[in-house]
């Protein structure tokens, strides 16, 4: 799972941390679910972010996938919930017209962009800690007041 | 979300506790999410189960309800690993076959013998909880020495 920090100062933005929380796929799934949350709340703890954002999912893989996904989203979201931060969702085209200013840019110029938006000397890496960064990216650009569930 | 409790003495079963937790719909899917946690920790601090049964989840139905799913699932699965209770799945087939004895039983007969298998004076309601019930009757029945996660 991949995951970004960044600072707001001054109208500029700055990555803190970025990378991403693996799990042993030989592990139990609750040991590995357990791994995840304590690794989202040792990050807050750390950093004491004020917000959260997240990506909404869109599945065209199995449902099995989807199921798995959701097991590790829920844990983060609630790592969230426990330390009393607002959580705020986009979906993959808010991150691109957000980021890169165009709905269908590829993962180059999100990359490129997020690199160039948060002053990095190189581009992220993995490609699920640059996803990450680039939703921080547009959270920071496009907060919204409020959210809400539209399920779950 | 269905749950139940059940107690093995001297080779009977007998339910402790069971029904469903809710969460309102228009609350923010962390803090629904929070509370699924917060009632599978107060369960499980007041009832001390040894073990947690749950079924594997099948989707015929689109890929956000398993997205959802698999969130609620997750925060439970967590619970279980902060207590450090062992967690075991079965599938629906298994379900059937511990329970009724029979792969393709419908609901009536899963409840039926849900009821009887623990002494029920009516048939649990409602159908969440009584199918967290026959996960529990099945895994009594087909315990399994230890489970490898397949895949998360």
């Amino acid at each position: 799972m991949g995951f970004g920090l960044i600072e707001s100062k001054a109208g500029r933005l700055s990555a803190l941390k970025y990378g991403v929380w693996r799990t042993a796929a030989d592990r139990p799934l609750e040991q590995r679910l357990l791994s995840i949350f304590q690794e989202m709340e040792s990050t807050v703890g750390l950093y004491r972010p004020e917000e959260v954002a997240v990506e909404e999912l869109f599945f065209n893989r199995n449902r099995t996938t989807a199921i798995s996904v959701g097991e590790a989203r829920g844990v983060v979201l609630l790592a969230a919930a426990r330390q009393g931060l607002p959580v705020y969702e986009y979906t993959p085209l808010q991150v691109k017209q957000a980021v890169v200013g165009y709905g269908r840019a590829d993962k180059q110029q999100i990359q490129f962009m997020v690199r160039a938006i948060l002053g990095l000397t190189e581009t992220p890496k993995p490609d699920d800690a640059a996803d990450a960064l680039a939703v921080a990216v547009c959270h920071a650009h496009s907060r919204r007041p409020a959210r809400q569930a539209d399920g779950g």
